[in-house]
């Protein structure tokens, strides 16, 4: 269907998204959620359009030799589509960051001031494989007033088509614009390129995924980005750390879900306590499956690891893989997570509060913690609700993002006639 | 002296000012003061060595033929340079914005999250030859907490060089590492290039000056950009307008500082009230020296016009010019504003109260303004103090930028031995 002579051109459909975006800026939360939740219903109605099109995809990608990590990423069934209505109308709960007061006041001239939430306009955002966020960041896009345009995976072209088109009905039928969700993947690699050049119609660019597909999108977007995630973390263990707290820490930030960009990647550990806490926190690890990618002074303590190289400590690993390094003090660790951090989220286990500070300070990360997992750089742990990501940059958005983030603010100013003397 | 051979490289000079920003960030803001009052005091010390410099860039700027306004802006004598000094000095009397918390809770698991400000690192800052803009930014980067790397235009580099040096030795003299402040005008137009693909070095770019500058750096920067101010700015003139506002703010925001980014360029009237506002509304304009460019209804009011062409709608004059148009009403004027708004500040002078919240919604400017004077978008005017710039982008500020916009957030969380169940 979208291939035929009527489809609308790339140009059209930036241009409809930016008309839509200016609609959805004035509709009122009631009337979001109510499409929220008209679309939550229709992905759980059209289960018979949606599983056979992301079953092509998934035959798609067991002919081009798809991992199996990937393809269980790019599958849906009954009970995954379930989870994404439920996500959907999880979002409808989160409050509307639209038209709240950041700050305001009233000048001596009598000039009053108000700093209010607006949507950013369009939000483009380029993806992988995983149908789950076309319709997370369709959700996310329209509750913060937003028109979104997406451009998923190949891999997944298929099932984004379709699930698009199911959202676009419950769109439809909620009386929103239809083009506030829209698809690029039918445009390929050169639509993509043409989003991180549409200037004036796209508001900011949010690139989710590996981080060679951040890099790019990086260097060649002219559009304003959002770096999401990928995280190098790391955990150190103080000379002073308890035990039970580094070997339940240690085990929960490496086992406990690996593929996600909040695992811990590389335990460096004091070498006055190593002696003391390595035999125990590895074997931990150990039994559990993970692969020990240790340095000479780590392997001297335990016995079943590999020698780390070079590349190890540079290794976002997303398995059940760790690196392992011994340093003299807390000196040397802050140079390692120098020299590898992602500056996604790092954490200290210690019960020196002098250091336990100075960790804080001076690790430049976005999340930075003391005795706790790395895993908990979340947004619904952080208490926001859904996330749109988790933003390793400076500008704007730092950590886990909310609906918030997916704001930009504009000033308002009343005034009676005043002139600037 | 900076061309010996033992003059460090780009890349040194790069190096030694992420260093220096690890240091500057957990410097108090009573040390900060200290070394901004010492710069203040340098900057009126050094009297004998920046005139003759600048002279040195008047004289060459005069043989390359700059424009009577160039010359002004890169002009400094004992006057302005007195007003340099007291800008340092205004700057201690502002809030450190380093170390506030924005937000912060404890988790239903205990953990306490909260997110503070912290500085970027380091800021680079591409500028025209405007001698006050090192001055200000280097001390509105200081106190904020940042290293900032400097690229100031060829036509005031001699100028630069000596308030780097007279800066660095107010740094030295109060023991902050000198290299938080540096220039690299001798690496020429490479060095700039170098500096907008410095990723990992430089944490945030802001360009200042024309709109060609901020192009060219926001097309071929991968450093995080900010932009500030291109503004083609717009005033409404409402059915419902007061006669007198009307005449006093237009000439306020035209005439007041025409050179400026918040002065007005172009101004819309409601046809159905253009003959009762138009005539002298233009009078008071043209009696102050304006050249009006007009539409055709509009001249037919005003006969002391020349005729506005497709190119008057799009500039910024940055001069006594005007553009004036007559359109049939407010959804005429909001469709002019979207093409050729650079989203910078609009105002619409109105007693129509749903015609002014129209505006205000509808217009997606950084600044949106009821019957008041367009020059009020200033951080001085909105109470911030000094000011880094005016930005029309999306992302991270938007509209007048004052400390807090020069830095970012980090998240701190403490526990007491969590994992993620």
């Amino acid at each position: 269907m979208a291939e035929t002579a009527f489809a609308p051109s790339f140009a059209d459909k930036l241009r409809l998204a930016r008309d839509a975006s200016r609609v959805l800026a004035a509709v009122t939360s009631d009337r979001k959620n109510a499409a929220l939740r008209a679309i939550a219903a229709a992905l759980m109605q059209n289960e018979s359009r949606i599983l056979p099109a992301n079953q092509l995809d998934l035959a798609n990608g067991r002919d081009n030799g798809l991992s199996d990590a990937l393809i269980d990423r790019l599958r849906l069934d009954e009970k995954r589509l379930v989870a994404l209505a439920s996500a959907v109308l999880e979002i409808v709960d989160l409050t509307d960051p639209v038209g709240v007061t950041v700050r305001g006041s009233v000048r001596p001239n009598g000039l009053a001031i108000s700093q209010v939430r607006v949507p950013f306009g369009v939000v483009g955002v380029i993806y992988e494989a995983r149908p789950n966020v076309t319709v997370d960041i369709a959700a996310l896009a329209l509750k913060s007033g937003n028109a979104v345009v997406l451009r998923g995976g190949s891999a997944a072209q298929n099932t984004n088509r379709i699930l698009v088109e199911v959202i676009q009905s419950a769109l439809f039928e909620t009386t929103l614009p239809i083009e506030a969700v829209q698809t690029i993947d039918e445009f390929g690699r050169e639509g993509a390129k043409q989003l991180m050049r549409a200037r004036g119609y796209v508001d900011v660019l949010v690139p989710r995924g590996s981080a060679s597909l951040i890099n790019s999108v990086v260097a060649e977007s002219t559009v304003p980005v959002i770096e999401t995630g990928a995280g190098v973390v790391h955990l150190y263990l103080d000379e002073s750390a308890n035990l039970a707290t580094a070997v339940e820490i240690v085990h929960n930030a490496k086992v406990q879900r690996p593929s996600v960009c909040n695992a811990l990647e590389t335990l460096l550990v004091h070498a006055a306590s190593a002696e003391r806490l390595l035999p125990p926190v590895l074997a931990r690890l150990h039994e559990a499956g993970v692969t020990i990618h240790a340095d000479a002074r780590a392997r001297s303590l335990f016995a079943d690891a590999v020698p780390a190289t070079e590349e190890d400590w540079a290794s976002e690993y997303m398995s059940l893989d760790i690196a392992v390094k011994v340093v003299d003090d807390l000196d040397a660790a802050l140079d390692h997570i120098r020299q590898y951090s992602t500056h996604h989220t790092e954490s200290i286990i210690t019960n020196d509060l002098g250091r336990a500070e100075r960790f804080l300070a001076e690790v430049d990360s976005a999340v930075v913690m003391v005795n706790a997992s790395t895993r908990f750089t979340d947004g619904g742990e952080f208490g926001f609700g859904a996330e749109v990501g988790i933003s390793t940059q400076k500008l704007h958005a730092r950590g886990p993002m909310g609906l918030a983030e997916l704001t930009t603010t504009k000033w308002i100013v009343r005034g009676s006639g005043q002139v600037r003397g």
